[in-house]
């Protein structure tokens, strides 16, 4: 069977990685997708940039035009990143009749229908494996291997440079600070990092994950998301004495036809599996109406587990299953019947919540009053003496409460936060039970 | 599109599930299929025996070759189990022109090559997604999500029988007699619980598992099994004292083209996922050459969970992706260039070794000798004071080794049984890292 010609736009981390695997393992392309996999142009930005020495000069370029009118290329792989240039390549390609494989999750949530539709305007294929979690195969798990489910909730670590500095801070005691830069020494963490601590970029993965799995085109704006960034490690030392343990999460939650979405870091008991992925790994817990709850693990980011699902796309195009599963895609999103974004005020959940307070009696009592008085009700309660004993006069006190409704939760918030005595504002997670 | 035309053969546990999704979720699959997946015909062997009311009594025949008869059926569901009929079942129907989607590993285990043949042979496909850890995608994660990899090692809980016995003794001390007939309350094991606990139905699926990830024929006769049958409480308490979990593992690795398999106890750190993965719950970590270590999990039995993988190959089916796979994995097992089984004795391992010793001194020397006279080094010893004071003579001695061939620690053993003061045989398990 003819080759599959393949133009990669960007050659930085994830493009070399593709083209490695492309050009060393030729033979091994060919038996898995019956065809020849034939990487024909590499477009980059900065032609004269030292490149992995794997990387024919022969076939970078710069003038992406080039690609459009090869007829040679059946597939553009957009490994660009970003969502202004990006955008353009990839409709670009899609109207000049070739498939897209990406691996840009912040292209995908924000302009993913756009992409979609000008894909099936054009009858091309758009895959996405690499866009969420890296080297995990959560695209296909949700797409097509739980297919006879419908998807009830996704609990997310979608972004390892988050879960890297969470353990860092909580396995060594190190500070927020402290674990970051240790990070970006690693490579972990970006020079900038923002995206990735503040939650950003693990809503980005999740509103491609629930454009898949509940037919819904999410506005970024209506993700609500606290990042990692103002995580104090006296909370995750007051969460492993709960039996918990903190980590940024990305959750969707079906309910009567509503889904309610966020990114937080959340408490979870501390034998759970999420509990359990550490460093760099990203983990997806996904539970179906049928199957029940399932777990899927591996690698989030970085060279060569990226490329492996970018490849996995290319293999799928090979052998003609992408264009199969893209197109019944279209009708799983119109299935989804309306299913509506839903306020987490709504949302039921425990909560975690640390106040400094004047050390003086009936402080304690005073609080659980307000807390009463929105109908929640406390489960338990650490307060221990103040740490130094050099005259300080406020003290933390730990409450986890029984479950309540969010919105319920945040009013009492507001109440206890103008209490006197209590050092605004105070500190409070979900809790993931 | 024309519907898909499905005959069930089986009308079991899974039989009953599979049978209630396609009747009662028929809008869901015709949005994912982008046709109607519609249930024609239902074999079983007892036609009066009583059913699900979801159970069309009209569906119901004893005559299976109104299926083979009927070219309505596209499909065959081979949900009987064992591997006469079931054998008969699935070859006649790929003869009779029909698609083939089974969950039955001892089928494909066992006569795997010949019915992959009599598919190609026919032009049909098999999928047996089902047919390994129930609700878990690991036929899709292995044979095509991890397409760009060559896998190098397998480590499955694959038994959820055996993991559900082994954690209830971790968990609440109890012995194995108790735990069985808990998990046989429960339901989670047969009435005659044999192939479970003895590793042969880990080791089937292993079997299907290597043949998938590293395209070897195994006979089953060469995939080495200890069950958990003979497990000691007291093992499960010194490994706990160590840091460790006992877990019935399935595992396969490739080494220069060679590739080891045993399914056995063995120990994991507390804190590796393997080890949190409990109750009836499978898990697989797959390394890849390309993406590393991914993890997938989740309900490795169950009426509904195991009807979703089935479903999710009708679908497939219906697509036209399983069609596609199947072919591809022609191709796949042909690249295999050979890799052939290797001896378990050159497998590099630690190991943990339990011995009842005569209460005198000397006695770890003597054992230490032999250990070294073979090359193992020792990394720690637990030896405890006897347990009653009423004049017991012995005394357990249990210790890990570093890491060694299994061939020289077995030789090692043989040795160490026969030394005077030694309450031959010992315990020993093999450790993971
Ligand atoms: N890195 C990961 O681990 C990872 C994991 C999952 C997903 N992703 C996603 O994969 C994508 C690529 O990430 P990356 O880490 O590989 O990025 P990167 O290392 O920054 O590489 C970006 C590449 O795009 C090229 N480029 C930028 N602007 C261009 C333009 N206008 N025209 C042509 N080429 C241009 C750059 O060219 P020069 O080489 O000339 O500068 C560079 O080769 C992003 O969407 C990212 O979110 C990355
Ligand atoms: N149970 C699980 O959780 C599970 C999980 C994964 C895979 N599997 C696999 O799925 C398969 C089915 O398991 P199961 O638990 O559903 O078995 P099951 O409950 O014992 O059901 C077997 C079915 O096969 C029918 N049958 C037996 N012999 C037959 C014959 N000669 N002709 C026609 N029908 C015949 C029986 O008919 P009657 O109803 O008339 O007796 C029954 O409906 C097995 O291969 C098993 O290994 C099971």
């Amino acid at each position: 069977m003819d080759a599959l010609g393949i133009a990669l736009i960007g050659c930085g981390t994830v493009g070399t990685g593709v083209a490695k695997i492309l050009l060393e393992r030729g033979e091994r392309m060919l038996s898995r997708a019956g065809r020849p996999l034939e990487l024909r142009r590499i477009v980059v930005r900065d032609p004269v940039r030292p490149r992995d020495p794997a990387i024919p000069t022969t076939l970078i370029t710069t003038d992406f035009s080039t690609v459009l009118s090869d007829p040679n290329v059946h597939v553009v792989v957009e490994l660009v990143g970003g969502t202004q240039k990006a955008r353009q390549f990839v409709l670009e390609s899609l109207h000049a009749g070739k498939h897209v494989v990406t691996a840009n999750k912040a292209l995908l949530a924000e302009h993913g229908t756009e992409v979609f539709e000008a894909a099936r305007q054009n009858e091309r294929t758009v895959a996405f494996e690499a866009s969420v979690a890296g080297g995990v195969p959560i695209i296909a798990a949700i797409g097509q291997s739980l297919a006879a489910n419908q998807v009830t909730s996704i609990q997310g670590i979608l972004n390892g440079t988050s879960n890297f500095i969470l353990t860092a801070m909580a396995d060594k005691g190190q500070s927020y600070a402290d674990a970051l830069a240790e990070a970006q020494r690693l490579g972990y963490a970006e020079a900038d990092p923002t995206l990735d601590v503040d939650g950003s970029d693990a809503a980005h993965k999740l509103g491609v994950l629930a454009r898949l799995g509940f037919g819904i085109d999410v506005p970024m704006a209506s993700i609500e998301r606290i990042g990692i960034d103002r995580i104090d490690a006296t909370d995750l030392k007051f969460a492993q004495e709960l039996g918990y343990v903190i980590k940024l999460l990305a959750e969707a939650w079906l309910n009567q036809g509503q889904v309610a979405m966020h990114v937080a870091p959340v408490l979870l008991r501390r034998n759970s599996m999420l509990a359990q992925v550490r460093g760099a790994y990203n983990a997806i817990q996904v539970m179906g109406d049928v199957v029940g709850e399932t777990l899927y693990m591996g690698p989030g980011a970085g060279m060569m587990p990226t490329a492996s699902s970018v490849v996995a796309d290319l293999i799928d195009l090979a052998v003609g299953r992408a264009q199969r599963t893209f197109q019944q895609l279209r009708l799983w999103e119109a299935s989804a019947q309306g299913f509506s974004l839903r306020s987490n005020d709504t949302v039921t959940s425990r909560f975690y919540l640390r106040l400094q307070v004047d050390d003086r009696p009936g402080m304690l009592a005073e609080v659980a009053r307000v807390l009463a008085s929105h109908q929640i009700s406390i489960a338990s309660v650490i307060q221990h003496e103040p740490r130094d004993t050099t005259g300080a006069q406020s003290v933390p006190l730990v409450i986890m409460t029984h479950a309540a409704p969010t919105g319920g939760f945040r009013r009492a918030l507001d109440t206890i936060n103008q209490l006197p005595g209590v050092h605004a504002p105070c500190v409070w997670y979900s809790v993931a039970d």
